[in-house]
């Protein structure tokens, strides 16, 4: 569209990127940035710049924070022992805000996909299998996706000569879960792993 | 939650106030950009700056666009003696996609509501009635909602004193339509503008 300057265009086209939002709702963004420029646009611009200047990959665990080591992998009161490993750091942040965990964290940034090439080798399995030899204990907390259960196969493997223990997440009925509308995969495993009372 | 720092809950509450992103969907498109760097926070973040710098509202109309008068004001091809009255700049741009209407345009800048407090003097409407004077024929192409419809029929009875002939887009059944999936008022409205055939 002609009609549309080169700025806006531009300014479309990246936030078309962002997930969640496609082109259409790209635009209605667009316009809204454009209504509210001192109370959006320029703050949203700002703060694009201060997080890409602050923020930080952790050198130890992977997760984002202003300083590395970040502040969970220096936080000492923290079980030294235990390690989490997770595939992305929106889901230590989700674990952390359930806070059902008081140890560290391992990102794994992915999880393997042969459909996307993500090997092994783009993964930090590397350092995982170097921390997980000082652990008493790693939790695998996948996503219950075919890919997180292939990379928590996988590591299960690859985490076998260290010797540690190795667990993962309990699957069964979501709490709050209908059994009518859960799938086949959910309710064999959460009969597969019924406890006694 | 104290696990992440300022820089990146102040960017994923000012991603949440864009249309169409939750909380939820900000903290992931707050993740994709902290990953990709170089290739969208970045850029977006100067896109921002640029589009803030570079783009006014049209003194004439209300169309966004790097110069005011706007480009489509300027446009001397254009029918200088149609106005197309619309609610919003996304409006705007709508029309100019389906490639409908080659006169020119007047943005209200939202439509009347009660409810959201906005009355004739907030929107363009004493700009509007004075550019009638000059027009042969106003278009009124406001959305077909409650608020849409209001906002048309108060410029109606602003319109009248000026003499100018006033229309409406025609309400009837949307092309691609099934009958089945539309509501009674559209069917009423395409019953009632039935035409010989």
């Amino acid at each position: 569209m002609a009609l549309i300057g080169p700025e806006i265009e531009r300014l479309i086209h990246l936030l078309a990127k962002l997930p969640g939002l496609g082109p259409r709702s790209a635009r209605r963004a667009a316009l809204s940035l454009l209504k509210k420029r001192e109370t959006l646009m320029q703050p949203l611009a700002q703060a694009l710049y201060d997080a890409d200047a602050a923020i930080v990959g952790c050198a130890v665990c992977g997760n984002l924070d202003t300083v590395s080591p970040c502040s969970v992998c220096r936080d000492t009161r923290r079980d030294q022992k235990t390690l989490c490993v997770v595939e992305d750091v929106a889901d230590l942040w989700a674990l952390e805000r359930a806070s059902v965990f008081r140890g560290r964290y391992h990102v794994l940034g992915g999880a393997l996909s042969a459909l996307d090439g993500v090997t092994p080798e783009k993964l930090n399995v590397d350092s995982l299998i170097a921390r997980a030899a000082e652990m008493d204990e790693v939790i695998l907390a996948m996503n219950a996706t075919v890919e997180g259960q292939t990379t928590a196969h996988y590591l299960i493997d690859a985490l076998r000569s260290s010797g540690v223990k190795v667990t993962r997440l309990a699957h069964g009925v979501p709490v709050g879960g209908e059994l009518d509308y859960l799938d086949e995969g959910t309710l064999s495993a959460a009969f597969k792993a019924r406890r006694g009372m």
